[in-house]
């Protein structure tokens, strides 16, 4: 007999979960605190949108979603580097064909919930989480209940059911929940000095891109950073991720007139591109980053934590929705090893995946000051360039490890992360090399990265 | 004009606070969760019993109860150790006339609630705390609440406050609602895989004691430990830390026989001496150890985490709530010092607090390494033993890092921390010195390290 299994959220990674549960015959309901976003009216200037990569791509190849998704994705070959001297530069992801995809965060989520409800799932809007509870049965087995609230109704409701998943996102009431009910939880959320805000380049007078459109853009300014992502609509979503407090922060920033000036200066060619750059500004919330990390995810056959509920990260790798979709697609391969048997498929998941969840955590925090500061920075493109060179003559022997999170599923995170810092320690021998700017292409470069290799 | 301050919590902490603010004038009320303990029967086999020292004694003395104190409490000189295979040694605490004290938390949290009262300081038992609230008034002030729950009333009492201390222990409600109210606040519980339990030593025939009277009974025995602390009555309090899980654990000890006989074999002189063992075993509660770490602990000149509440720590050093004391104590002289300008106080006051909350918590982990295992060792005592000779002849340049923590209140934690990592690493250097445990008193080793001291 097929379980009821209930998700706690419908976002994209809850969504994703119940499409892959329900192609195996599983009875889904999802409980999703907001209104049907399928029927609402975007928020306007809110078109975020993410970095779907190699990971994410894989599972939503699995069900069968993927070539729908590809035509409403942008590829991105590279970074496009816009310098604070007005120079601009263009760093490739990968090797020649690979590129991460610029997707629509709402579009992305409709079409996974369209495929939810077509493959059976059950969604339920406007019902907040309350809690998990169970009652012993006449037969002494215990039967387990979600309760939720419906906005229509102050009273409780209890739905029965065998597995319960919290993919409520960061602030999960379902980890929430769990935490309160579980004696020994390790919990910790981190929050980072840095708040981010959207802005917006709008598309030209006819619907033409702006800015070079199949690329990743970033203003690197040392302690802060603007990045623009294309859409679907000739226009760009921009992000700064700036300081909260500090000389220039979100603090001081605090007229119209102080933001533009510092925008004219500070991001020169992206300034006259933004019409709407201070009211935006103003208008636009100030939201801060945060990285949960937290011990068990699971309780028994019955509960578990899954995508940022589990493991919530900053967004520097534009890892968070491809390692959630990574969370489903493992659980799945979990199912099939151990034949629906959920005490070992839930114990063996959050085994594998925590070590792995606190890998991307560590490289997400690590990324943000790459991105920032170290991205402009002409001895890192060096070094860049060296790992480069090397890892397309010995491809088996080096594989950046921007490449290993993002364009190599194969890879675990945990490997990715581990790799990541003993590449970086043979590097820094590499650039203390003397007069390396000049002999990086020397054969001795190449002789000592394969002697340090081992 | 003098503020109202509220303080959640009567415990230790939130007892001694409250004195120290009343003595100044201030207007204080404390609210406190449980009944008052004063007007209850105690429950048997609770009498659990702490470890006073000199951090905690010189605000005892400073408020003007420490003589109080002293009369129910049992100075405790040194360790006495009973090892595995029957042998008995004693290390004293630090040098002749040092000792810490072990009190009664009952005896010394109601003589503190008494002398609260006296004070002028109302205590409103069975209240439990639910939030802090504010009001915009006509004046364009914005007036405080604190809000309660009473058992007998099912209404939010609001009661105005100009400052609001959480002193609400490790699991606050008071820093649970700061949380839900501050968007970036950091929020760490690490839970250690042990757990304790509470057994106990009566007194003998005619009320003496059974174990030396002025000692800290420690049965090191690697992964666990026992210990023993004198109380007035000729009894002593014992704690078994041990794990939750594994080969030996609280899961497999799970009958009368198997603990009987675990600890006939595992703490073969105290065994006899236990009675009522097996009962108390599976009567009393198994208890988990959490460190809280948090930031930031005060809002403007409004709120204040303090105590527990703030930073909760293993109970492993013997300094929760010395260092609980040590927060009243030098916010006392920040009010002197700002001259009760309370947005300068509490800003100082998490500044020079939170570091050494950080590091006592990092030293009381360590610690535990060291009672359940280190203490056992040779090599360790020996190590201990060159020390004590050492700062001994040169009292000015080593002071061992027990002493500072627990007998030198004038250096703070953070700095006892680091000296301690820099007392270790020299102490590292001495101790693979060949054949050093016959030669330990050597000049040669004196020279080295007076060398290594720089």
């Amino acid at each position: 007999m097929k379980k009821n299994t209930i998700v706690v959220g419908a976002g994209l990674v809850g969504s994703l979960l119940s499409i892959y549960l329900s192609k195996r015959g599983y009875n889904v309901k999802i409980f999703e605190r907001r209104p049907d976003i399928r029927k609402e009216q975007m928020n306007a200037g809110r078109s975020i949108n993410l970095a779907l990569s190699d990971r994410g791509i894989k599972a939503l190849e699995e069900v069968g979603i993927m070539d729908d998704i590809k035509k409403i994705s942008i590829p991105m070959h590279g970074r496009f580097l816009h310098n604070a001297d007005g120079s601009t530069a263009y760093q490739p992801y990968g090797q020649e064909g690979q590129y991460i995809n610029s997707v629509s965060r709402g579009e992305l989520n409709k079409k996974l919930m369209d495929l939810a409800e077509q493959n059976g799932v059950e969604i339920f809007f406007e019902h907040s989480f309350l809690a998990t509870e169970s009652t012993l049965m006449l037969d002494n087995r215990r039967m387990e209940y979600a309760v939720f609230s419906n906005k229509n109704n102050t009273r409780k409701i209890p739905y029965e059911t065998d597995i319960t998943f919290g993919a409520d996102g960061a602030f999960s009431k379902a980890r929430l929940n769990y935490q309160l009910q579980h004696d020994r939880f390790q919990y910790q959320q981190y929050y980072i000095d840095f708040g981010y805000k959207e802005l917006t380049i709008p598309a030209g007078k006819n619907g033409e891109f702006l800015l070079e459109k199949n690329a990743l853009h970033i203003w690197p300014r040392g302690n802060y950073m603007l990045i623009a992502l294309p859409n679907m609509d000739g226009s760009f979503t921009c992000t700064l991720f700036f300081p909260f407090e500090g000389e220039i922060s979100f603090e001081t920033l605090d007229t119209k007139e102080k933001v533009a000036t510092f925008f004219k200066e500070t991001f020169t060619d992206a300034f006259p591109l933004m019409p709407t750059l201070t009211e935006d500004f103003f208008h636009n919330p100030t939201s801060s980053l945060v990285t949960v990390k937290c011990f068990p995810w699971v309780r028994e056959d019955k509960f578990a934590l899954i995508g940022d509920a589990a493991h919530a990260i900053v967004p520097f790798f534009g890892q968070g929705m491809n390692c959630g979709f990574e969370d489903c697609r493992v659980l799945n391969e979990l199912i099939d090893k151990h034949s629906e048997d959920w005490n070992l498929i839930l114990e063996e998941y959050q085994t594998l995946r925590k070590p792995d969840a606190d890998a991307i955590a560590e490289l997400a925090l690590n990324n943000f000051v790459e991105m920032r500061d170290k991205v402009g920075d002409p001895r890192f493109l060096l070094q860049k360039k060296i790992e480069a060179a090397f890892s397309k003559k010995h491809p088996g022997k080096w594989t950046p490890a921007y490449s290993q999170v993002t364009f190599s599923p194969h890879i675990r995170y945990s490997e990715a992360l581990k790799n990541s810092i003993r590449q970086e320690a043979i590097m820094q021998q590499v650039m203390s090399i003397k007069d390396i700017e000049n002999k990086w292409d020397d054969v001795s470069v190449e002789e000592k990265m394969l002697q340090l290799l081992g």
